[in-house]
């Protein structure tokens, strides 16, 4: 059988190498180009010496001939700033292109929310509507019929994932009774790697800078807020209206990304079983793993490996659950949903150019 | 005029060091002595060899002797593992020496959360009622008289300093309209350094073990929630009952501590300007630095320093509110807040030997 | 066809989570069993969560049994202290078992030197003159007919190899000539990162006595020291006496090894082009990448990869030749070398289980 | 008595901000300006956040007055860039203000050096002759005179300290043998911390980029190797050429320098008692440590502090003495060395402001 084709748009970045590295243990599927404006005519392997011996590729810049050139591949991945894939995914899908956007384009479903946190008049509001949010676990059989997928942001799969099997027992609950389990206000305090801010020169960044030192940082407001509240509230059909607040930190580590999810229970919500439920909603998914009661997660756990961890702490007599949530951010936050996704797509097993382990130490 | 002799009991660990560090500065005390049992007979600055040339003290291990040796002192810093303070405390402070616990045997007045969360009977409960909560921001006069000090853990300081300002603002509204400012549940998201685990070899605190990972730790209860509920009862007197989770978590990083505090505001909560309250509230303060609007902390800026900066974000339109604390744990966490309230005892100026500058990069 | 099966004595340490990681994705080899003596009847995967979904292993204290159970296996990997491997190899040699030692006990030739550097009375010295040194570079032939293998230790895989193409250069020309290209002086200035040191709880080794430091260690003598001399003097077989300086470093990072190795050129070694040989002398090696000229290694290059890279730096006018090396101490420095000794003997593709790329940033 | 005033040029850097948290602890110097043209008319306390509370200065861009505001300093700190310096030392210098330049304009006193290392044409070279090399410890009586002192990079500080009782013993030698102690050759295998780099926004600083990882730099030639060489030759006058080899590395640590010193030792050298030489040798200066025989030094211990520590270990069988040099790259490496620089000059303590101890862990 031929080997299915793809391109990457973009790949410099943080995704964009991990991608690569992923498709190198993907038997179904080839890396047909890669396009890079300021590497343009450089190889892949002198820009990422990782890649050495595994990839002969040299980074395009496709110029005019773009899009004949893109849609030779069967799927565009898009590992661009914002604003890029909007651009050039109409043409790709006419083509028949599948596009999966690693970048926010087509993450939020209203124009209003998109235009107010990335500050660009969205370039194809009609085909917006036809995108579909991949996060495999809430959105699987749409994702395999979609031809645009909007690869879900990091910390949002860290959220929504979180939160799902409360967000659903407590639609059902609600049904019957008119009456939430969890109390509106959700606390998502998050954490995350240093990688998850891409592959840059900024002063914020630099080591010195970044070590020995912890910060909250889009304390009065970050882009996934509105990409946590839509997740909750369009795909997961809350019935209850919920108060998020989201608090990004950053962490001195390179990968990784642990959401602490703190939640009150009501009366009603003590009565649940949550360890039962997170682990029943999971139990057939490939790359969430529930840890049993009393074991809580690391973030190396999952260190470069689509893994997704989740562990919930039950207090019924403060009335209280705490979930924990950790992934590694370039893997299931990024490249490997991406890939997972693909896979989907193409209708290959979903843990296809997946299995690596994650790496401790 | 002749100079304050103090000792330190159990000078090998983190606190210990620190201890030795800022005293070298301090132009009105002379540290007399030190003891370890491990390393008695040798030279402090053997074992941290940061302090060639600082001390030439030798680690004692006073036997017998002890009790007259150390009543040589007018202070002694006790910073041992819980449950060697207690034991010694009693026959120095009949000698007339002061007491400075930077353990935990003196933090807790109700004894039976002193039993269930130390597992240890106290060896001292009559004393433990005079033991004053070393906490100068809350208790200033009251240290200046005390004979024992519970110098306070390194989560409640920032957990009560960061809710101080509301507490009160809170106290005052209530009396007059019996309703509340903030919701009953409050979160501590709290993340500490590794230093905060003591110096011991531990597989858990291993280099490769803890770098490039991120995890929570005593998801299921912490010593330090009932010190925090103790600070906000007792000694901030709060008219309302406040329901805490207290989630601390370990940052891949020698030094620093951060609490991210999230309340829910009332609506009558919205009307105070809580950035104009905490100003106000710490205005005073040597070691209390409230940053401007918009301004957030990093920990870095206060490292081997006895800052504590706080920054607050308020929504009212999502009735939020957050408080954002960051100190040196080791230091205002620890041993500087320990000489800040031996200053305050002798009668010093109270920034004395504390003067020295976070340490930046 | 059936896989071959394998075993690992003592698989709680970092080379045994490295080695069950990597069979993981090696379609030829079953890993059967697993012991452990402090963590016997406890799953692998508890101990090593990373592992939760990859094996369902659970650790054995085989006793009595050990030989009968061991036996079962084609192939055992010791990844134990010094010590363990040479009690145990004589009878499972005996029962046609191969063994491939993580360890040192099979390491040095010479008694004198492994009773002066490791402290113990060798326990097999009649099958140690039977143990191959499991270098493929040095020994692909001997490895694939040996039934013991003495696993390189980290710092001389990249010194040997570091000097394999020079020493061999010299002994040809040295045969012709009777003049050495390079001075009799070799300096090898290694640096290693934390997991070196082993998986132990060692205050030398917490996250806060090692961050922001460096340091070197083993300065007045280091035990690889002898078998660098070994593998120069005998697999290499220099005619040349070298006085080889071997100063290892802790490096602040998990993974990996840098050896900056120092040498001077005669005369006659400026005339050679060492670029040149390097690249002849490894250019049918899978796992030896040399940099073209002006290319210099990272660690990060091969972590969590079998790669190692090696540059040159040769400077006519100064009679200057500098080798830098790279490896993941962990992969090609212990675990990924043992699987593709195991490869060898078993008569499988080199890299069969070792294709994973390096894992960047 | 009045204060001496001062002031920094370029101030936003990392040696910038060093020289501010030192001089805040001196008791007889005013910072009286700081100038900046990226921040000016930004508060410092902005800019570094650990200077809330330490200091008003608000950067200031002096523009067409710069030479008269200037001139109101006694003596000015350029911690600017190469090239500034030497642009505006002539006319400081008419003015009657000292000069002490922390970047390179004044430390080589070849001029084709200068303008091959750094590519630049001297703006001064009739002043740059009377320019002197602000290392105490080989030129204390010259710097106390000197108008301009050019304060020593970090690797030749370690370096030449490192060097000197080995050159000067040798010196005395070779005068009545007419042979060498050493071998030509030297080994100067050094290792910096990240912040030695400087405080600025580039990829190959990000710290998903540095951290994990290890590397030389600079391999087939640095700057520092001049200034090296200038100090074996010029300044410690030695009576023999040697053959330096300096290789430095990039050690994940934001402080930090660490020099391995290779030598290898004639017969008439293995007849030198080195470690008495250097303690003989430094006995009297306040910043210079030699560690006693069989220890050795770590980075951390002069972390923060202006410390510089040494350790030698010698091996008369082998012919191989090794010097390991360790300091504070931005104190004794840069800022401290300055304000000792600067105490000379005024004729006070040299190490006032310089007295703090260094940060254990």
């Amino acid at each position: 059988m031929t080997k299915k084709k793809v391109g990457i748009v973009g790949g410099t970045g943080y995704t964009g190498v991990e991608l690569i590295r992923l498709l190198s243990s993907h038997t179904e599927v080839e890396l047909a180009w890669i396009t890079s404006r300021s590497e343009a005519g450089k190889p892949v392997a002198q820009v990422f010496p990782n890649l050495r011996g595994v990839t002969d590729l040299i980074y395009q810049d496709f110029g005019d001939d773009s899009l004949a050139m893109m849609s030779q591949a069967d799927l565009v991945f898009f590992a661009t700033p914002h604003g890029v894939a909007m651009k050039q995914t109409p043409n790709l899908v006419k083509n028949g292109v599948k596009v999966i956007d690693l970048g926010a384009d087509f993450r939020l479903q209203s124009l209003e929310d998109f235009e107010h946190w990335y500050q660009h008049i969205h370039a194809c509001p009609d085909l917006l509507k036809t995108a579909v949010y991949g996060l495999p676990e809430i959105n699987r059989e749409k994702i395999a019929q979609a031809n645009i997928i909007a690869n879900p942001g990091c910390y949002p799969t860290t959220a929504i994932l979180g939160l799902k099997p409360i967000i659903k027992t407590q639609n059902g609950f609600f049904a019957q009774n008119q009456q939430p389990l969890i109390d509106k206000r959700i606390i998502i305090d998050a954490k995350s790697g240093v990688s998850g801010a891409g592959r840059q020169g900024k002063l914020a960044l630099n080591y010195a800078e970044v070590t020995d030192n912890f910060k909250a940082y889009g304390v009065d407001g970050h882009r996934h807020l509105p990409e946590i509240e839509q997740g909750i509230n369009l795909f997961l059909e809350s019935k209850v209206t919920h108060n998020i607040r989201f608090l990004p930190h950053l962490v001195p580590m390179i990968r990784g990304m642990y959401s602490s999810i703190h939640l009150g229970l009501t009366k009603a919500g003590t009565q649940i079983d949550w360890q039962q439920k997170f682990a029943e909603s999971y139990k057939n998914e490939p790359f969430i793993d529930v840890l049993e009661k009393g074991l809580f997660p690391e973030t190396r756990t999952v260190r470069a490996s689509n893994q997704l961890r989740i562990a919930i702490c039950q207090n019924n007599e403060r009335q209280e659950l705490t979930v924990m949530v950790v992934q590694d951010n370039l893997v299931k936050g990024a490249s490997g949903q991406a890939i997972q996704n693909m896979n989907i797509i193409f209708g290959f097993a979903e843990n296809m150019g997946l299995e690596s382990v994650a790496v401790v130490p």
